[in-house]
């Protein structure tokens, strides 16, 4: 998976993932007049505005960034409908050549985490047959367990090539709370990081890099440098960008010298573009993901600049 | 929720939950052939086959205890149609008055943990209406991103008469590999321990219990005992029973004085009691069920033998 994601972020010239996480503010009134005027104001209804904005997402900034990452919850909370959306984003984010990147937190023990994994990296079987169900490329996964909840998963991603990016240190302004406690000279975040290091020592690719790689908060600069330090061949999914806070200086010390080792989400800031002032009154209200085009390319210069200072 | 589940626990006479977490392997031919007869081998006929299986097995037991777990990996790795049998098997628990904990082990911040707690024990929107999607009356949660993870959930719980079993101890073999690491005089497990207490202070019920309550597996009998005393008023969920190799003897330390402050949780040792040597013979395949009813009152006994030691 890390080889086939760092191809594309050099093709595309940005390390920028494209956070599909929607809710029905962000989606504007014609498409969702649409689906409620087809299945009325339903959880169904919902979902299909949700792919319908992601598509015009995609269309919209596809040839500019290497991966999306769609957060299972927004679709799951509407159920089988939502969950069906969310599998729907995920194949067409597949036709356009994009990588993407599961946001579902997922974390069990044994046949559960087994279950987890087929359905989402590997196949699930019915008797002699096998499907491929939701086709992330990768997924996140919570290593709270230990190493037996992700051990089912390695053997999908070796054998299907994919990965998965565990958390480490996330955004949130409570992370600390847990992931900093002392273990005695180091803090939490930083053994998990070298568990996730040891984890990951089989799937390294060509690129030097690991499929196992961490979720490392932006809004965290100084841990995220730490990190970069004790980890040095995991590639980071950096949230926390633009709508959490953080800048672009707080990426720098994200990435390698090499300018890789990062990918760096952001959600709100390109898909809800269309309703920020900067962009509200700018384009035709059938044309609003031109918005996040233009928010991507202004990411996209932003994280230039970072990499310029030190590569 | 608490009062409500300590009710039935009395009612029925047995802290007993069955994880409904089944396995095509677990499902009887009949019912798989009558499925795939419909569906063709296909994810939509493994998920009806779990539906019919669940229903057979909640007919043969609900009268016998107070609560069923179904574990969501094993649905969702079906995709949507999953999804809908999950839901599905909620709805039919619940109408047999069984208190539902559907075992998700979610764990996300911000908007992404609201989506997730309206989803499953709230309520979510589509414009003026709202609908109650998954229908759990308590869910479980990963910890490790902090209080703002666990937050959004508290607000529905109190809301609708929800609850919440964290993760604190889980019954695998490498759970001590993060969680028992020492922070400094106590390990991790005890300060997650003492956080899921304090974040669950405003929903201590008439029972004296709270509906914050626990994730402890029974394969850590010692570790129990301690959480037994750092959180006396928490209600523990206890996997690792039976399968996972854990005894009767093991468990006392999970309960109260009062003979409540745990739930005890089995799957496989009853939904695929008719595969094992004791009942494989037993019953017709048809009254295939009978045998997971059998394992019902044998577990109910060796739970109440524990019991009576101490209460």
């Amino acid at each position: 998976m890390i080889d086939r994601l760092i191809e594309k972020i050099k093709e595309k010239e940005s390390p920028i993932v494209v956070g599909l996480d929607p809710r029905l503010s962000f989606v504007p009134e014609w498409i969702k007049e649409e689906c409620y005027g087809e299945y009325g104001k339903t959880p169904k209804a919902a979902a299909e505005a949700f792919l319908k904005f992601n598509m015009e997402i995609i269309d919209a900034t596809y040839d500019l960034v290497p991966a999306v990452k769609p957060q299972i919850a927004m679709y799951e909370q509407y159920g089988a409908h939502g969950i069906e959306a969310y599998i729907k984003t995920i194949e067409y984010s597949k036709k356009k050549s994009l990588i993407v990147i599961g946001d579902i937190k997922r974390g069990d023990i044994a046949s559960t985490a087994e279950a987890y994994s087929h359905g989402h990296i590997g196949r699930v079987g019915v008797e002699e047959m096998e499907f491929e169900i939701y086709k992330e490329d990768a997924i996140t996964i919570n290593p709270y367990l230990g190493f037996d909840s992700i051990e089912p998963f390695l053997a999908d991603c070796s054998r299907y090539d994919k990965g998965l990016f565990l958390l480490v240190k996330t955004s949130n302004p409570n992370s600390g709370e847990i992931q900093n406690l002392d273990i005695g000279g180091e803090l939490l975040y930083e053994r998990i990081g070298q568990l996730v290091s040891k984890w990951g020592k089989g799937l390294i690719g060509a690129s030097g890099y690991n499929s196992i790689g961490a979720v490392v908060g932006a809004t965290h600069p100084e841990e995220a440098k730490k990190l970069r330090k004790i980890m040095p061949n995991t590639y980071f999914l950096v949230p926390g960008y633009g709508a959490q806070g953080a800048t672009a200086a707080d990426l720098a010390g994200c990435f390698n010298k090499d300018g890789l080792g990062a990918i760096i989400n952001s959600s709100r800031g390109i898909i809800a573009a269309h309703k920020s002032k900067e962009y509200e009154n700018k384009f035709s209200k059938k044309d609003f993901a031109l918005a996040s085009r233009e928010a991507v390319i202004k990411m996209k210069q932003d994280l230039q600049n970072v990499l310029r200072t030190f590569v």
